[in-house]
Formats: structure tokens, C-alpha cells, sequence
């Protein structure tokens, strides 16, 4: 498959979004802009045994992970996909089936979340398979929901159980668009993160961006059945890959989100509290609280 | 160098472009709108042996490459760069000093374009050095440069002496930005495209995406005094990496330009006409023509 067959391959399975008014085929692609309109851009880049196996796992699950922990990153702003740009490094021995099946991870997810490939660049080399996507989102001005903003008192949740994913869920997840829209909507979350390396990482960069601390209810941490450790809950809170996201909201939107939260197609779980000062604390059923001072999950 | 130190040379040493209203340090940047705007959006991934050589090429000469690319594709749309997302996938061997001379050439480049460094992903693996960029760009809306719309009769114009790039220019080209701009302003080319593949190649893009053909004068082509082989013509068309730019003007703009061409800071050469059909022919110095069939460099 040469370059130009792979293009055509994205092409002809692509979605077609109204604001994107030059796509595939130019230098550049062209889109549209909107009064009252913001874009968030978000770029991940995955590498053969590093985010994925070539060797031994499906190649439609590799394509649809690289694309989904980028909507991940854009239901972590409360925006909503269009248009995604896909860099590929294709070792020359991969087959044209493989690189078929792969594209088409990629297309039916993009299909999925009305996303379109809008552009990129594609090369054959005789290196590992190396994939950047990055994403092109939007979001009504001053909408977006930052990992700043969390105040002390917001209660703190998940939408989902954690840990295990390396096992199970890192290439089936559900990025949270959706749920993240609709959260926005009816909620405004005061801060929001998607959780790729680790509760206890992830949570750490929000508290860190909201100038806060944090202490997290070690029963009420939602622990996946994957996992297979002897310490579960350190398990849950440092895997990493669980794709969920971590958002605070203050007290009475809180309550409002309990009790209505079968309007979201996820789980939300109420896992503790935003604080004053800078510290990450864990406590447990009887009230001992110790500092959380483990790390997720870091790449290579 | 950890990953949050790598970010922090960035942010240091980045331009803060006006419309970026988040940048690194959240999941996502935020990128403002303008009414009567358009984006363009390009993306180039480079690899180790394939577009430079980590061994022997100096670091912050393979940066500056990374970036320039993508400002060419820029300057081919007619469109103002505004903001770069740089994914990484470093050898782990790589060595402190190499990385930080890597960014300087990247963040020289994009504080001389006024293009902020705006997010990206880093990664470190066991695998070659692999780097793309994703650049947005602005332009007036309907003002960009497509490669369609060249019309028969159209004179043919590069920017600069072609072939030998990869002996000698590859890494210190100057992206056309600013030519382009003002080329765009003044003269509004029919269509435009950077010559990266080659001129036999780019071209053929060109005519294809226009509908129509073209006659180039071989005596016509500006070769480049870097060119070594014993088919200098060739080389020339054929070479790639020239970072030129290609474009078209209708006859009555086509003599202005000839007039004026003082007022940009690249030398234009004509080259040849746009012409009906799809045939690219080559004319010698006799009038007799040849299909022009050499295609350009192919990476990999």
C-alpha cells in the first residue's frame, strides 16, 4: 500500500465535519471558525511496546486506542470533537491487511465521535510503529473546564472503576465525551482531568493547577475487577489507562449530581474532598488519614 | 531530563502568541476565534535515518528542520503560523545536552515565526528519535492559497534554486512565511504549493488538484549551485527538500510581479505555463517538448 492507496483508505471512511473546509489534500487543511467559539487542541503520540504491542495485539484495537485517548483528552475540557490529524511511522513490514485493519480502528471511532480526519502525514520506515494523532475540538467561549478551578469543599468524583486497565481496558475504553458534554451542561464541573497516568498522579496535577489540596476516602475509591494485585487500592489509584475522568464540583451541585446521575451513560463515584493547602491525603473507614504520595503510572 | 523538566525548557524559551489563551499545562490548549478567520492545520512526523541522522547531524539543526517543514506547508496556504504542538518519542540515550540543543532549535525557530509552543506529548523509549509538529496557522477567510484554481495561461514561478537540498540547505532553509504573505497581499496567486517532494512531483500535485497541465522551460529552472549529479536538470526537479515556494499567476499579475519583485526578500523565477489538459510537458531551448515523468523523492 503506497501512500497515496493509505490516504485514500482514511478518505473514503471519514466523517465529514460542517467547519472543516479544506481536508485531506493540500498543504494544510482549512477550518472554520465561529463567533463565540473556542478551539482545544490535544496531541498524544503512541509507540510500539510502549502503548501497544504490534506483535500480539489486534491491529483495529491499536488504531481505535491511539484515537481514543485523544477524545479522552478532549472530554477532559468538556469539548466536543472535529477534526483529527494522524502522523504515522509504518514499519515496512507491517502487511497491507494489518495497516488496513488498523486504519479502520481508527476511521469507525472517528465515524463514532463525528470526528474528521482532516489531515497528517505518512511515512514507511524501517523503525517500530510510531503514531501521533493530534485533535482539534471545540467548545463555547470560556466553557472549557480546566484542571484549575477545583475550591476547597468541591466534592470530588470518578465515572468509573479504576486500575487494571493494562490487563483489560486500555484499547476498549470509552472516551467520556458525552458524559463530559452533558456533565458541563447540567453540572459545570469546577475542574476536570481524564485519568491516563493514575488517580494519584492525575488527581495531583488538578490540586496542583487549582492551588489546593485533596483527601480521598479509601473506600469510596471505586476499584476495578481487573485488578489482580495484592495491594488493590494502591492498584487502582496508579495503573493508569483508565480513561476516566476526575472532576470536582461544589456541595449542592454535588447532591443535584447524585441524585440525578442516571442522566449520565457512566458511573459517578463521590470519592472525597477538595481542601486548603497543597497536601494529598488518604483516609480510612476509622479517620486515620496518611499522606497519598504515590505515583502513577510513567511511560518507559 | 524528566518529562516535566523537557516541558519547562519549552515554556521558558516560547513565544506567547495572542490567541492562544491556554497552552501547556492542562489537557488540552485553548485557541480563541476570530470572526472573518480561517485556521489551517499541518502536520509533518520525522524520523531518525529517514529525515535526519541523530549520529552525525547537529542537534539543533534537526530541530529547526522539524519545525520549518511545517512552516513551509504554512507559507503554502498563504496562512500566519500561530501555534506548534510538538510530540516526542526520545531515545533513551540521548543525553541531556543533545535534547536541550533539539529544543533550541526548535524555540529559536518559533520565537523568529512569533508562533507559540502550545502542547504537545513527550515520551521517552528504546526506539529512534521520531518528532512530529502539528502547526496551526491563521488566514483571512476564503484568502487561502489553494493548490487548485491555477487556470491555463497562468505563469509558473518558484522562489528559489532548486536541488542538491539534501547536501546543503535541508536544515537551514527559510520557510517562505512572509514571502508568502506578501506574495498574497500583492499579487493573490491562482495556487499554490511548497516544493517538498521535488518539482516534478509538487507540481504534478498541483495541475492534478487545478484540473490542467503545464510546460516548463528547462532552461528556466533555477539550479541550484549545490547540485552535483551529471543530470543537473534532473536533480533539480526531482531532488526534493527544496522548501520552495511553487505558484501561479495570471499573465497581467504574472508582468507586475516581474516589475516588482524588489518587494519580496526571495529572488522568483518563471518557469513555465499553465496549460489545458492534464499533460506535464518539459521544453528545451529548440521548442521541442518531452512529458516530464520523473517523480520526485519518496522518503523511505
Amino acid at each position: 500500500m503506497n501512500e497515496y492507496e493509505l490516504i485514500d483508505q482514511i478518505r473514503g471512511k471519514a466523517w465529514s465535519h460542517k467547519l472543516v473546509s479544506r481536508s485531506i489534500g493540500d498543504d494544510a487543511a482549512i477550518v472554520d471558525t465561529t463567533t463565540d467559539q473556542q478551539f482545544v487542541v490535544t496531541a498524544d503520540m503512541l509507540m510500539d511496546k510502549v502503548h501497544f504491542d504490534v506483535s500480539s495485539d489486534p491491529p483495529q484495537l491499536i488504531g481505535r486506542k491511539c484515537l481514543a485517548v485523544n477524545l479522552s483528552d478532549c472530554a477532559a475540557m468538556a469539548a466536543e470533537p472535529m477534526a483529527a490529524f494522524i502522523s504515522l511511522a509504518l514499519p515496512r513490514t507491517l502487511s497491507d491487511g494489518w495497516v488496513g485493519e488498523f486504519l479502520r480502528g481508527i476511521t469507525d471511532l472517528a465515524w463514532e465521535y463525528e470526528t474528521e480526519i482532516a489531515g497528517g502525514d505518512t511515512n514507511v520506515w524501517n523503525g517500530p510503529l510510531v503514531v501521533n494523532i493530534t485533535l482539534l475540538g471545540q467548545v463555547s467561549r470560556g466553557k472549557a473546564v480546566l484542571r484549575q478551578g477545583a475550591k476547597p469543599g468541591d466534592r470530588i468524583f470518578v465515572t468509573g472503576p479504576l486500575g487494571g486497565s493494562r490487563g483489560s481496558k486500555q484499547f476498549t475504553f470509552v472516551p467520556r465525551v458525552k458524559e463530559a458534554l452533558e456533565l458541563n451542561r447540567q453540572f459545570q464541573p469546577t475542574a476536570m482531568v481524564d485519568l491516563s497516568d493514575g488517580l494519584a498522579t492525575d488527581l495531583r496535577h488538578l490540586c496542583r493547577a487549582s492551588g489546593c489540596g485533596a483527601v480521598i476516602e479509601a473506600d469510596a475509591i471505586p476499584i476495578s475487577s481487573a485488578v489482580e494485585s495484592k495491594d488493590p487500592l494502591r492498584s487502582a489509584m496508579t495503573d493508569g489507562e483508565d480513561f476516566e475522568l476526575c472532576f470536582c464540583l461544589p456541595p449542592g451541585r454535588a447532591d443535584a449530581l447524585k441524585k440525578r446521575s442516571q442522566i449520565l451513560s457512566c458511573a459517578v463515584y463521590d470519592i472525597g474532598e477538595i481542601t486548603a493547602g497543597d497536601k494529598l491525603v488518604l483516609r480510612d473507614l476509622e479517620g486515620h488519614t496518611r499522606p497519598l504520595d504515590w505515583y502513577g503510572y510513567v511511560h518507559g
